[in-house]
């Protein structure tokens, strides 16, 4: 589907709407439905299943959204937060640089000094988008982080955190002491995060309220082990920085071995690079053929990041492959400025070592995005049928519980939806309409199990309390006893985890 | 506990700590460490069964945290959100109102205008807490709400939501649309809100950001039909403005149908009542005799509020009855204010029925407070031990898993952890240390089932892949099949559900 069509059947269906909407609308603000709630939520717990699960001793915490001023000044966010944007002298409008440069320089603007994307605007003589003018300033840092008073005194600065990140880097020496003082240590958020975009855009894209889910991993830069052997044969979808540079633009497929026999890579990075392929691939159910993990340049990714390779999925509704996680090697950047600014030193003395400072790995998933990524691939039309073949263990509602003629069957039909929602499988209820109707609205929203109670039920004999088991995606029906529904159900909602490290 | 000693505990243990502690905290903000963040989750979990479980027709949904500047003027944040402060004139301190008048009036200050408590504070000879001299100023409005630049240009502002009522009052024509075109209608928000409180103090009783559970439940002025007679003999804790005028503070127990037949109050609300203390009491599981339903008085509820009933719990390390929750009634204030403000008519259109602007009930719950509310009253000492007796559906790991000989029963142990892991039940492997001592660390965490794996569970004969199952509150110890593990933990880790209307 289109962007269009496809943020019109999520607005209908009620999975996600304009913030504020009676008001207009906010600008990069979304609200989350029902459906769209439910979804987010086991995308999360999936997510945390899997990433959380690679060890005993990876943790999930929730610090706080907002930090002092000392900490993003620490962290660098104060000074290098920003966005080039350019204003249109002649009309005021305001734009990020690149935005504007979008067609004479499709590869961004990342790593160019304002200066140099000045000329770039003005030697493609680049009109105001508004009005068309030829005026256009030379671009200037926008700081992207939302400010706050913090206090009553007025003096005092805190900040919204542009990224989750950051509470876990402030926690790390407080989870030392509680847990087992080893590496690897995991300590993983999953949260809002808060940036003033210059145009928000492409609805769950590039929102100013998002949630991340990330994995800060802290090893020892001396070693970090992992069973690399179990991963060795897999086939990864690269894009490499000599590969981009020919401008070639597929992914290769190469063993995971490869990457690091000849490819230069460290062992623990690819090994955590075949577990994000998997994590889109087995998990969210993404095509292969759809997934990249595209290198970044040593000019592209931020100056701390040693190694950097963007996830990226090819999604019709947006044109083109799309970022939709990220596995980061971070070094020491992080522990080492808050250590100097917060003046506590972040070393470690794990037991018959030399104190160290670890190194973090950082595994970084954008949950809004791939709420969108979940819609473009799974949903779509087939034949007479609108049909959502989410994964079970992701679907919002698990099973719809239908009555066949609701002045008969409803009270069975209830307590059947309550006795499953006692189990902790979600149910819905649905009496409206007919029951093709309740299978096609059930359809959309992605359920993947659908049970009717009717005469049969509730009759005497070899048939009663079954009831009509009708799957989703293809269509077929079987009768099932009650008792036997929640075996039936339950596994198809536990979401995949990996072998522990 | 005394108040500090049960922080220090929770600070040693992890469940909670102060926001970028290592740059010496955050006034007003914490993070949630890996149990703090589990029992969070399990709270929140356990009152969206509890509420949202009340009809069919209640969602949860996740509308943004920031409000724009038009949404807060109609909803009367920007004008009256505010808490009267005032100003040692001589050191520059600045103080709550509220908090420097505690000891000559401590009923508080809701209702006073600011020159009825400058009046107050000059006739009783009120210091400066901070210098001792005589130059409090005149109290002033402080607004509580953290505004922020919204967007480019710097003209537009927004706000972080104050409540997160806002935004299910912001969805409702929305929710209307996609869902049965049917009252009562329930809109449930979980999730952040901000308040640049004065003094934030007594840890997670008065915070800047904190969470809470909100249930707005839309319903027909003309009637609101609950099942009263389930309820009519329920006992409730109350202390209404009569005896509370008369210097009481000790509820008295009375009748639902009393407080309906001669107590002046709604069914529907008195119902809402019985269902609010019954999640307290048998599902947080506070002793009954420490709930208290404190009736607000005219001058003391927000002017919207028909009716409102605080839920106070008497706690030990805080030395009194504390606000952990409410029900308000707030009439149609809020969709009246909307209407006004977006110029969108918000009335609905029943089948059958004239149009009609419904009227709100708001359940609202303080998660942090409750945090704090279920250490308080169930983190103590017994004989040698600490124990935190949860109910075992809030416990942060249900089921600890320890190999008695960690060189020879690890594997096993490890394999057996990750089983009960991916079955949903939430598992900690543990090696260290004695098994007395793994013992005391899941006493503490509230762990209700230990595990352990020893020589019996790998030998051939009887007992091979047996356990031995031990009990947090009895020690009681029983030798059970890992096959029937799950069958034995996975039902005490349901949170009660109520019966549907």
């Amino acid at each position: 589907m289109k962007n269009e069509e496809l943020y019109a059947l999520l607005r209908r269906r009620g999975v996600l709407w304009p913030s504020a909407e009676i008001y207009g609308g906010t600008q990069g603000l979304y609200d989350y439905g029902p459906l769209g709630f439910a979804l987010k939520r086991r995308v999360e717990e999936a997510w945390a299943a899997w990433f959380v699960g690679l060890s005993h001793d990876y943790h999930l915490i929730e610090p706080a959204e907002i930090l002092p001023e000392a900490v993003v000044r620490a962290s660098g966010h104060l000074e290098n937060f920003t966005d080039p944007e350019v204003t249109c002298e002649s009309c005021h409008s305001v734009f990020r640089a690149e935005t504007v440069l979008e067609k004479v320089r499709p590869e961004g603007v990342d790593g160019l000094t304002p200066a140099q994307i000045g000329e770039i605007l003005s030697s493609n003589h680049v009109k105001c988008p508004t009005c068309a003018s030829l005026a256009l300033s030379v671009p200037r840092p926008f700081n992207l982080m939302f400010g706050l008073d913090w206090g009553v005194t007025g003096k005092e600065r805190a900040y919204l955190r542009p990224e989750t990140a950051q509470g876990s880097y402030l926690s790390f020496s407080r989870m030392w002491d509680v847990g087992r003082r080893a590496l690897p240590l995991g300590i993983a958020v999953i949260g809002k995060a808060y940036r003033n975009e210059i145009a928000p855009r492409q609805v769950l894209f590039r929102m100013r309220a998002f949630t991340q889910a990330e994995l800060q991993i802290f090893f020892d830069p001396a070693g970090f082990s992992v069973p690399f052997d179990r991963v060795r044969d897999e086939l990864l979808p690269v894009l490499r920085v000599d590969r981009r540079e020919r401008g070639e633009e597929a992914p290769e497929l190469v063993r995971a071995g490869d990457l690091v026999a000849s490819g230069g890579l460290p062992e623990f990075y690819v090994y955590h690079l075949v577990h994000t392929v998997r994590f889109f691939r087995d998990v969210l159910g993404y095509p292969a053929d759809r997934i990249r993990l595209f290198e970044k340049s040593d000019k592209e990714r931020a100056f701390y990041n040693r190694i950097q390779f963007d996830v990226e999925v090819r999604l019709e509704s947006l044109s083109g492959y799309k970022e939709l996680g990220a596995v980061h090697y971070r070094g020491d950047y992080d522990l080492s400025r808050h250590s100097q600014g917060s003046g506590k030193d972040l070393s470690v003395h794990p037991t018959g070592r030399e104190p160290l400072l670890p190194h973090v790995l950082e595994l970084t998933f954008g949950v809004d995005r791939n709420i969108w990524g979940l819609s473009d691939l799974h949903l779509g039309t087939e034949g007479e049928r609108t049909l959502w073949k989410l994964p079970s263990y992701l679907a919002p509602v698990a099973v719809g519980v239908f009555p066949l003629i609701a002045k008969e069957h409803a009270p069975y039909a209830l307590a059947l939806a309550d006795e499953l929602a006692a189990l902790g499988i979600p149910a819905q209820y649905d009496a409206g309409s007919s029951i093709g109707k309740r299978y096609a609205r059930m359809d959309e929203a992605g359920t993947p199990f659908c049970l009717t109670v009717d005469g049969e039920t509730l009759a005497e004999g070899p048939t009663k309390d079954t009831v009509t088991l009708r799957f989703r995606d293809t269509r077929t029906q079987e009768r099932v006893a009650r008792t036997d529904l929640a075996a039936r159900i339950l596994p198809a909602l536990r979401p995949p985890r990996p072998a522990r490290t």
